[in-house]
């Protein structure tokens, strides 16, 4: 397939890869061989048009960029720095070189702003554009955080605002493509430096809110066979997702997915770290609550379809 | 998503992994945690429903095998052990809990025999059944083959057989499912050990045929700047291809792809390894006929649609 060795060669190009002692053999060869590390991260996430993005509201570099925001991200709720990447690209038939320039372009801005580098992948042919990413993280020392780890008692607590990027992909979808939460949603970035510092003070439990904070912490109760009591109004929201949504933030805050922020649980943080982070509740022996809510004192239930009153 | 949640528990009970020191958090987190090595093989490959397979005559195992073994096949070709892998997934809304068993029996079973375990990955949703495999595989010492490093003099080599599986693909179109080449294009067996053989003796050029004999010397000459010479009855192919395809054999071999057997090129190996390939041509001073065909003296021209006269 011509198309495919000329797609190489534009993704080659865009990536300008610079010399690097890790990477022995890179793009070309049946197989890329870097050096590895004693303890090493191995993931993967793929997105798929029409399930993931829209090229409605999602440019090719947007994609390009979001491909590997969630790979590093899962690097990052493990406490790793993100190293390389394969790519497996779902390319359609009618997709010229500048679409491939534009979506590696968005690869790379990912890759130089938040770590790794692109050493392999294939492409293939698809009615869907997909793209499938598998990265290699390198961990430091031997403290490996899972989501299966929590203990009753620790405190629980995010490393930033939730529902900013539910709140960009609504007003989206209701036709405002350019607002002040949309790049949350398209652009999202992955906090490896706090997964790396939460990792080297000695959090064992920890994942990044891909599916809202409510879902991931179901998951996180579920993995560490825990419950957990939150206090709504110590959930952090933006100013501007108060503004714009005064009635419904928490919920927003509550179900909105895709922030990538972390999650996490623990017993004592050093004061510097501590002011990094914003602790939410707290982990309890498990019991049939398991998601326990209360607002200011008060038994809170959350409305899981926050923007059901929208519609 | 239930289904996801669903699914994952499935994979874990039917890859049924035992405790491996090698990995130090398995399924079920963000990321896996795996050990590495000084040098290792990074690589990946998809196949796509529609493109790569069709269901009327793979079974949902053998999609699953051959998911593998063609990433298994690309860390056979730079002289790697496959030790690690992740697996993207896109499944159909229709897809049932026995379909992914099914599946993951074949990915199990490529493991099982070819080597590497799968580590981890991620299911989403798609209206055609994708599987996109990211692998890490081991390589021992620092020879490090490429397709780049053929030089004029070499001998040209190949590991096995050509064109039953273009054979078998052949007859499954035609309606014959069950023949005795279908194997060969279902369930395609890397070849590991040679390629493993081949690094430690000092091949520095290698790749695996999965595009056909001519295009992948193509390849070959393309990345190391030369030409080849190749002798046509040297080219070994298997007794029932011959007898099944008396008149176009040598072109069945020449360019049915995914035999997955390795293409290399060396001056000297040692006797015992010498009995287990199969010398078919010579690296030439590049010139303006990329690939020289002969057929005992004289000049052969290749038919590059071997099927035509069955149509």
């Amino acid at each position: 397939m011509n198309k495919e060795k000329e797609f190489i060669k534009i993704i080659k190009e865009t990536l300008n890869l610079k010399e690097d002692n890790n990477i022995k053999i890179g793009i070309g060869d049946d197989a890329a061989i870097v050096s590895g590390s004693a303890n090493q991260i191995v993931c993967s996430d793929s997105i798929i048009e029409g399930v993931h993005f829209d090229l409605n509201y999602f440019s090719l570099e947007d994609v390009g960029w979001k491909s590997i925001a969630i790979n590093q991200s899962d690097i990052a709720s493990m406490g790793g720095e993100p190293k390389f990447f394969t790519v497996s690209c779902g390319f359609p038939k009618n997709f010229t070189n500048n679409d491939v320039k534009k979506i590696i372009k968005g690869i790379k801005s990912a890759c130089d702003n938040n770590g790794g580098k692109v050493v392999g992948g294939d492409i293939i042919l698809s009615e869907k554009i997909f793209i499938s990413i598998s990265s290699i993280g390198e961990i430091y020392g031997t403290n490996f955080m899972t989501r299966s780890s929590a203990k009753p008692g620790e405190k629980i607590a995010v490393t930033g605002t939730l529902g900013n990027s539910a709140a960009g992909l609504k007003l989206i979808k209701d036709g405002i493509k350019e607002n002040i939460f949309s790049n949350f949603h398209l652009r999202p970035i992955p906090k490896i430096k706090t997964g790396i510092l939460l990792s080297k003070n000695g959090v064992n439990c920890c994942m990044d809110i891909s599916d809202g904070l409510h879902n991931d912490l179901i998951n996180l109760c579920d993995s560490s066979k825990v419950s957990a009591s939150i206090k709504i109004e110590n959930i952090p929201v933006s100013s501007e997702l108060k503004n714009m949504f005064p009635d419904n933030y928490h919920d927003i805050a509550i179900n909105g997915g895709e922030d990538f922020e972390l999650l996490f649980t623990f017993n004592d943080l050093p004061k510097g770290l501590l002011d990094e982070i914003i602790i939410i509740g707290e982990i309890k022996e498990i019991n049939s609550n398991q998601i326990e809510y209360n607002l200011k004192g008060n038994k809170y239930t959350p409305n899981f379809n926050p923007w059901r009153h929208f519609e």
